[in-house]
Formats: structure tokens, sequence, C-alpha cells
């Protein structure tokens, strides 16, 4: 993503910590008492300016979501939308990836969407993948057992790289879009890039991958 | 596939016993001894005219290939490239690709190939769907343990429906294709099928998948 300096976003960020907690790590293990109610937790990694998870909380009250951004320029726009209009359901989290197992606890988390991450597309540079398996083992960790990653991009070598990195990990594939905008799939919410690539003609692919029972034993 | 009545299809097939077994339930589990070797045996299930086996026996010496085709108008024509130009490594069957149980034994195949099957978009036609699980419980007997399927299609639906199939059943995808032809896959061997579509501009897409250790207990 390219990004603006925005040298006002961290006095922003500090100044609402009713929308992003200052001390995430305080609220491991208790993210339902944070939303006042018991509803399903599900989570965007990457959630960039936000449209995505803005959209999904005002079309899904019953469930909590949270949008995750390490870049503060970024987030900050994320933050103006919840300014301008509070969402009870909607969260934000300005924390990296890969610590996710800081903010919250084993299976506090139902679900978990990418949208259009980082391809990183050099080799040498795999480890930064969102869907490589270090980041996989964070997401089992978190989220309650058979949970489910939601994943779209238009990134051809990334979908090809983490439909088999899900596999391998022993995810189960349980759908696979291979051209989202052209297929029956209902209720799509674009982000701000899909709406963008689609327009010049990218497919946007897209995949709903499942963990296995972590807590059954053997096969 | 169009299928041109061709009336002397049968007799044919019926002249040249040495590479169309008349009895092929007489050589499960002894093929080997019949192309007089111990080298793998590949499997094209729905060989067609035979182009793709045809070379990949050119290419491959060292390796034995069977091609599978149950309609005796389209195997009638890989029949004739074979007695144009013998090759000791291709031999052919006329047989149901849904009952190669009878045909080959536990473990005798090394690999099978899936080009361009029939999509049978309708999903009260799934079931005959080359990819769905019945057909895969019966690869996964005859193949060796962790034996893999490589299998290519333009047809977006099938490709679709095939990688979350081969993951249900337990496979592991260990590489995916979204456009073969702008990849740097080497030694692709075209289908008749794939020659065609890909000029016409469609993409070839290609996933190869492996079975558990079916020998292992447990995970």
């Amino acid at each position: 993503m390219r990004l603006r300096n925005k040298p006002e976003a961290p006095t922003k960020i500090a100044s609402y910590p009713q929308y992003i907690p200052e001390t995430p790590e305080d609220w491991k293990g208790k993210w339902q008492s944070r939303f006042k109610n018991d509803n399903p937790i599900h989570i965007e990694v990457g959630t960039g300016k936000g449209r995505f998870i803005y959209e999904m909380a005002k079309l899904h009250p019953e469930i909590n979501y949270i949008g995750i951004e390490i870049q503060m320029s970024v987030i900050v726009t994320a933050l103006d939308k919840l300014i301008e209009n509070e969402l009870p359901n909607l969260q934000l989290l300005q924390v990296n990836g890969g610590e996710l197992t800081q903010y919250f606890a084993e299976n506090e988390i139902n679900q978990v969407y990418l949208n259009f991450s980082d391809p990183w597309p050099k080799k040498k540079h795999e480890k930064r993948r969102l869907t490589y398996q270090s980041f996989l083992s964070v997401y089992e960790e978190i989220l309650v057992p058979k949970g489910e990653i939601h994943f779209k991009t238009d990134n051809q070598g990334l979908f090809e790289y983490s439909l088999a990195s899900f596999s391998q990990y022993g995810m189960i594939l349980k759908q696979v879009w291979l051209h989202l905008h052209e297929s029956d799939f209902e209720g799509n919410v674009m982000t701000e890039y899909e709406e963008k690539f689609s327009n010049k003609g990218n497919r946007i692919y897209r995949v709903e991958a499942q963990f296995k029972d972590k807590t059954a034993t053997g096969n």
C-alpha cells in the first residue's frame, strides 16, 4: 500500500482509546467483555483503511469485528470512519499480525478475514506473506476449533501459493472461487483494492479454508 | 467430447490385443510383466484420442504408461498412433474409470493423470466428475502410498470443484497453477483440447494433489 506520511496519526490514535485500545494486551481473553456481549468475534488481519470491516460491522450487528493493521497512517482512515459514525461492534487494533497471540487468548476468535494481503512476490520474502505457515499457526491458536480463514485477493501468485499453503498446513478448502465477481456468491463486501482492481478487469479470487479440530486426536 | 460413429472401431480394437488387452482383468497385479520391466506405471483416466499419453510415453521411456478411455470411437484414434509407431511403454485400456480396481491391484500405479475431464456442470451429475470422492477412493486404492494426481483443465467450475474435492478427501495440494501457459512450468505436454482451448484464449489450470500415506496410522 502506498503510504502517505500522516504526522497527526499517532496523536489521533491515542485520542480515541475507546476505538483503538492503548494497551491491547490487557484485553487478551476479555474481548467479549469489551464489546459488552457474548457474540462471536471476527478479525481482519491487514484491515488497511477499513472499508471492508466497517461495512461488515454495519451489516452484521450480531457479530463483533476487530480490524487489525500495523500501519498508523492507514488505520487512521479506518478510525475516521468510526469517529464519524460509531459502531458498537467494531474495534481497531494497531498491532503486528504475527503477534496476535499476545492480544488474543486461545479459541477467542471465531473467524479470520484476509483481504488483498501484500503478495510479497519474491521467494525470499515468503515468510512475510500472511498465509505463510507461521502465520497460520498463529491464527489456529487464537481461533476456535475448526475455525475458518476467508481470503480474497486479485493476486494470482499469492492465491496459488496460499491454496497450497493452507492445504499443506492441514487445512481443508471448503470452497474456492476463481472469478468471484462472475460467480453467484452473495453478500460480497468489497474492499478499496477490490473495487479498484476489479474495475481494471482483474479477477478476484476467494477461498474459505478451515482448520482441523485441534482438540481431536489422531485423524 | 463430440463422438463420431465409427462402426469399424470394435473390430479394429479386437485386432490389436498387443496394444489393448482383450481381457484386461487378467493383468491385474501383473502389468509390469506385460511391459517386461519393473518401471513405474502412470495412467491417464479419460485419455481421449491419446495425444498426451502418446507424447509422454515418447518423452519418458523409463516410465510405463496406460491410457484409459471408455469410448471405443475415441480410443481407436489413440490406437492408430500405436499402430503407426509402436511404443513399448504404452498400453491402452478400454474400460470405465470407476472400475479400475478390477484391472489394477493395490499400489500397482505410481501416478494418475486427469486432463480436460468432462466437467458435468450440473449439480445432479456431480457423481460423474472424475474428481468426485468415489473416483478418488478408486485412484487411492490402486496408487502407491502418497501417490499423486496431476490434473489440468480449462474449465473454471470443474477446477474450483476439484480443488475442494481433493482437499476434502484429505489430499494435499502440492502446487497449483492458475494460468499454466503463462507460468514457468517446464515440460508441459499439451492435449488436443488444451491446444484448442488455449488458442481460444482460455486459461489452463493445473494442480498436483497427493494422497496421504494410507499405510500410516493416526496423523
